[in-house]
């Protein structure tokens, strides 16, 4: 690979477009730093048709060898054991010196994987935009998913880092974040995947209760990623699942210390911890 | 009281002007149902020099006697011990067939006491607004934190329970609730309390951890009401334990099976889960 390749040089096959694909296709119609050529690779052919209909990419087929064997730069926008499988079959389709990204969620297992199959010539750069929605598929997609995300970017060095880095920053990234795949793993599996294992646990509570009438913004708020796309988060759990149930495992701790204060009327004890709590959650300016 | 009692013609008086309370009267100074005169009683002088300097009633006192004596209608908005501390030291000052409402977000403790040292022509109307926010003190208050919130109106037949509904109507909520003070705190533990202890028992999993690097919208969700007011939410906790314990038990067991799920990676059970919890949090059409 040529080590100076832009993005605006770059022949890019988009494979996959469901709700992550087809944001990635829409943020790049819309932003300055378009590449050369975009293709879409997708097997539903409804979704195809509307990618043609909104002209979002320069080919829009089903054909893998098609979309890939002019591919200077490949991103695959499916879920990680798809991603993993995609890779082993099509590898032989993509091009010398082609740089290939992927969206996985949880990292070790692709990283771990896709470099045993791959030619030394073709650099494998992993992925996370930590972006999303509640709902999946093409037609919830949108041109500014991506917008101010943070773009977590596997730390091993690779020639296609700063292809990767670029996009990242065209889909309009608000921070790249370089990472192990096994820290990324252990700190999503607190940041992002222990709120959405809460929300389903708390949701559940729900059942046969008049809820509505007695909810307000805290409800509303920890059950918002209880609307899950349950094909991709089960297996995004079971894929880390041991850094998930160590994360579990602590926050049903402090649950339990917690619940010990209420229960005995600790109320300096509770304070206390509050206190803390509100302090770690203030030092977090861009949240706010 | 006479039955037909409206807020125009009532002299109203509301105790303490704290987030809820200067929120109270900045909305009552921008409605179009204002009553006939608006007492603030306030021990903090720095609070009531604002009360005046921003035209929000027509006395600003710290003088009990002189704000309760001719009050047609009194709002008590204090936390809960002092809610009783309050009525019980100044009931004395209150003339026959007023009305008196508080804002407590827990009810038995109000409930089971207030009524035992009020007489019997004075009507007393346990009220929750549903309306809140990270910040306390008056300096937060809004006029508008009421716009669209739940109202909980305890159920007990009172005379002066028109007065309370036309007030919450007054004040912008968007629907009344009626509930016994039992059903309110079973309720409350759960839709409110265990949301926030939740908040706090998961941000203190961020200790000495980088998480800004790696959050998004579920983090930041999850943790908002981490923000808490320490001092009352103790309380609150507290006096609500009881149902409040319950609830956090009745969690740990569903975490428990889920984390269960995830460690023998039964993906069928862990989307079956995840299904039911999307279609219960779907089924709260507001909330979406």
């Amino acid at each position: 690979m040529n080590k100076s390749l832009m993005l605006k040089q770059a022949s890019v096959t988009i494979v996959g477009a469901g709700l992550m694909g087809g944001s990635v296709l829409k943020a790049l119609k819309h932003c300055d730093n378009k590449p050369k050529k975009v293709t879409a690779l997708e097997i539903d052919a409804e979704v195809l048709r509307k990618i043609k209909n909104q002209s979002l990419a320069d080919i829009a087929t089903d054909d893998a060898e098609a979309a890939l064997s002019d591919a200077d730069f490949v991103v695959i926008s499916l879920y990680p054991a798809q991603t993993i499988k995609f890779i082993k079959e099509n590898i032989q389709y993509c091009k010398s010196e082609c740089v290939i990204t992927d969206i996985c969620g949880v990292k070790r297992e692709v990283m771990d994987t896709v470099p045993m199959f791959i030619p030394e010539n073709i650099s494998y750069v992993g992925g996370h935009p930590m972006a999303g929605r509640e709902h999946k598929g093409f037609d919830y997609s949108v041109n500014n998913l991506f917008e101010g995300c943070r773009y977590i970017i596997d730390d091993t060095p690779s020639k296609g880092r700063d292809l990767v880095e670029e996009f990242a920053y065209t889909l309009g990234a608000g921070k790249i974040v370089n990472a192990s795949a096994a820290d990324h793993d252990e700190m999503i599996a607190y940041t992002s995947q222990l709120p959405h294992v809460l929300a389903i646990a708390y949701m559940l509570c729900a059942e046969d209760r008049n809820v509505d009438d007695f909810s307000a913004g805290s409800f509303r708020d920890i059950t918002r990623v209880a609307m899950i796309n349950d094909e991709m988060w089960s297996e995004l759990f079971c894929e880390n699942r041991d850094m998930l149930v160590s994360e579990i495992t602590r926050l049903q701790s402090g649950l339990k210390t917690l619940e010990e204060y209420i229960q005995d009327c600790e109320i300096e004890k509770l304070r206390e911890r509050m206190k803390k709590a509100a302090g770690l959650r203030e030092s977090i300016k861009e949240l706010k």
